[in-house]
């Protein structure tokens, strides 16, 4: 008998199957390296928001995509899919063009959206944006947000509309019905091991951000010892994903490929980068960080059309920042979002004291260095473990923040040291720190006998994939 | 700082994450194709059977093994552990060296247990033959035996061991405690697509039977287009995996390597299965069925000590089929195990008319063939599927069964036959049988012009694998 026709009969076999029918087919088409429909793609993220969905099924799909991996097509279809798994945001007509966001795979110091949300807001821009809490080694802008009193992150879509409405910008936490598919199955990836994976990272991300309805999203993708991405290959390959879901999910998207081998500006931890950001916002942060957020900032503006070209961006968000623009920005933002309107001015009068408001650590432990020379290198992911250590981050989820506590760099990298000079500030709680802490630190930094070939620190931006 | 140190304050650091902790490492470990250990695989199996496993794990980890693959050290080590995952059985000290059972991985007509259980019962070995239900294609041994009126395969352990006591050989169903881990296993590989990996597939087989605590176990490894396992290589491979994983958990093992090409005997169904075997245990069964019977029977003989050569095991199963002992051991089996014994008796009397007990159905419609010549092939995979069709097996669990319909060939292959003669007659209920199972039946005859080469069908079996 010829082969179409057994065929035929088994195909009518199949039909009597069970209801896991469809998505073993799935299952089984990506785990023997098949490329997924989007219709399949589809039926797979409808399983996984329903009440009654077996979970053994999801968790082999997730390992069959992770080993076999998706291809940037199914990795669209997929971000494109999860975005409309619950509900998209909507704004007024009359802010076509102006909703704007940023998203970071993480760092070490990374503050930048604290200065940037205020910063484009005061360029006339919209910027609903949503952060997450640290976990692991990267701090979370809402957990130094909440370093702030009062600081409310929860806001109903009502309560943002008005903030945007009047001030320009918010920063807030995840609202439930925001990519549902998303919450079922980063949990689900995070004990299945199958969270480090390019495809279903970029959907992660991307579904979110395409569901606040944005019109421009600039991706800050960091590479290097502190980052998660250690090589400029891997971020580069996760930019370029990102950036092809972000577009076809119609957002304009686009990636700036950033350096994070030691930590983005001096402070770490949460009062104390709440601190530095209201510097930057004064306009005297340090360099690299305002370097960063204005070259996240141009992209921005640029895309959108509020700028000419990248340079006039770039005049414009420098000038939010020195002219007192972007911190009366972030001051409007405090008020809007709990803070007592005293508070919120107290904290950004200029050369305040800020520590009479915002949390502060017991004791301070100076780390001085070992010998002369200039700085080569400070290495990001020490500095993280102890922070997190010390309390300014999350172990495990739904851990308490101490958010006094931290790091103060002293110098950085390019800058001439001596021997028995304090290079490094800690901030804790504890009468004494630890030793382990104190000898993982003082191996953090690189110095080397001579003078610097760079004086000035180079600048962090290493790409911009469009 | 030395990436050693930076690794252990990690190590710290993941103490602190929560229970999935070392199931999310080892199902890293086999994600990125590392090799498990005992020990992991033991964690594993005791997730698998513990009441508040996460699902999502198992999917994930079946997966990973399914894709990675798992080598035949880590299959042994699975087989081990998930035997010891429920009770194992206990028998008496006297029976030492006399427990042997075999198991098939499935074929169209397969009646061999039948056959082979009472006539090693009459050799004098116990077997606990521990049997399973049909799905799919092929049928199963349970289905055939409870077209027997009264016939139950529902024991408990104290009366299985009387039964082997009294008679020496008993066909069951599985018990609930044991092997608890291939039950939740089975049915999480079946809705998760990981079902045909080799690894999975031999713990799964060779648990179940380690569990009837055998002194030898003979398997018979089908292939070809009616089996499971299409072709030799693969069919070897399984097999020799199986037996190194049997003799692992402490059971010497045989594979035997058999054809299933057509299908074995002349019927195909469950009451025409019962007739067949009962001819057989008269030994007047089809030359094919009771070579495979034999075959496999003098395996596990010669092994067991029970005789000296093979040549003697061979000699000792045919003397107990045509001296009519093993005929009187299924008759005592089938009172032991509900049967009236009037019924029981009449059904084994030589020359009887089994239907006037057995289900026969309502209808039979004779295939005839379309030319003239020798029998070159007769596909065994169209029999099976029509005979499903017909109501002989389950299309899906739970399916009830009808034990009368099937098919009987009328020749087999070798033989001579011309156009317009009748090769199979088919058993239905249906007043009429459907066109398109008469297409796909006519097709499932291959006549060549001339005469066979070999006028005798030659034997089943491929190699012995020990």
């Amino acid at each position: 008998m010829t082969m179409f026709r057994l065929r035929i009969a088994f195909r009518h076999l199949k039909f009597y199957r069970n209801r896991c029918h469809d998505m073993r087919t799935i299952i089984t088409k990506k785990r023997d390296r098949g490329k997924l429909t989007t219709s399949e793609i589809e039926y797979f993220v409808k399983e996984v928001v329903k009440d009654d969905v077996d979970k053994a099924q999801i968790g082999a799909m997730l390992m069959a995509m992770f080993i076999q991996g998706l291809d940037s097509e199914e990795t669209a279809s997929l971000t494109k899919v999860m975005t409309y798994s619950g509900r998209v945001m909507e704004w007024p007509e009359a802010w076509k063009g102006l909703v704007v966001d940023k998203h970071s795979t993480g760092g070490v110091g990374d503050k930048v959206s604290l200065v940037l949300a205020p910063a484009l807001a005061a360029c006339g821009m919209k910027v609903p944006m949503i952060s997450g809490r640290g976990l692991g080694h990267t701090g979370g802008t809402l957990d130094k947000l909440e370093s702030i009193p009062s600081f409310n992150v929860s806001m109903t879509d009502k309560e943002m509309l008005k903030v945007l409405t009047d001030v320009g910008c918010c920063i807030v936490g995840q609202t439930k019905d925001i990519v549902p598919a998303d919450k079922i199955l980063y949990a689900i990836r995070d004990v299945t091991a199958t969270t480090e994976n390019i495809g279903l990272i970029t959907s992660s991300i991307i579904s979110k951000k395409a569901a606040e309805t944005l019109d421009v999203l600039v991706l800050d993708v960091k590479m290097g010892q502190g980052a998660f991405l250690k090589d400029e290959k891997s971020a580069r390959e996760l930019a370029t994903r990102m950036v092809k879901a972000g577009n076809s999910s119609g957002v304009k998207t686009v990636a700036v490929l950033t350096k994070m081998d030691s930590p983005l500006g001096k402070k770490i931890g949460n009062a104390l980068e709440v601190d530095e950001s209201i510097q930057c916002l004064h306009g005297n942060g340090p360099s690299d960080l305002t370097d960063l957020v204005v070259s996240l900032g141009e992209q921005l503006l640029f895309h959108a059309g509020k700028a000419q070209t990248l340079d006039d961006a770039n005049k414009m968000l420098k000038a939010t920042l020195n002219e007192g623009k972007a911190i009366a920005k972030f001051c409007e933002m405090m008020k809007a979002q709990g803070v007592d309107p005293n508070v919120a001015e107290e904290l950004c009068e200029k050369g305040k004291d800020v520590y009479e408001i915002l949390p502060k650590a017991k004791h301070c432990t100076e780390i001085k260095a070992k010998q002369t020379g200039y700085v080569e290198d400070i290495e990001a992911m020490p500095c993280a473990l102890v922070s997190l250590k010390l309390g300014a981050g999350r172990q495990k989820a739904g851990d308490s923040i101490n958010f006094g506590v931290g790091l103060e760099l002293l110098t950085s990298v390019g800058q001439q040291i001596k021997e028995g000079e304090a290079w490094l500030k800690v901030c804790h709680d504890d009468e004494e720190l630890a030793k382990a802490y104190i000898d993982v630190l003082s191996e953090a930094i690189h110095i080397k006998q001579g003078s610097s070939q760079t004086a000035q620190e180079s600048s962090r931006v290493v790409d911009v994939i469009t």
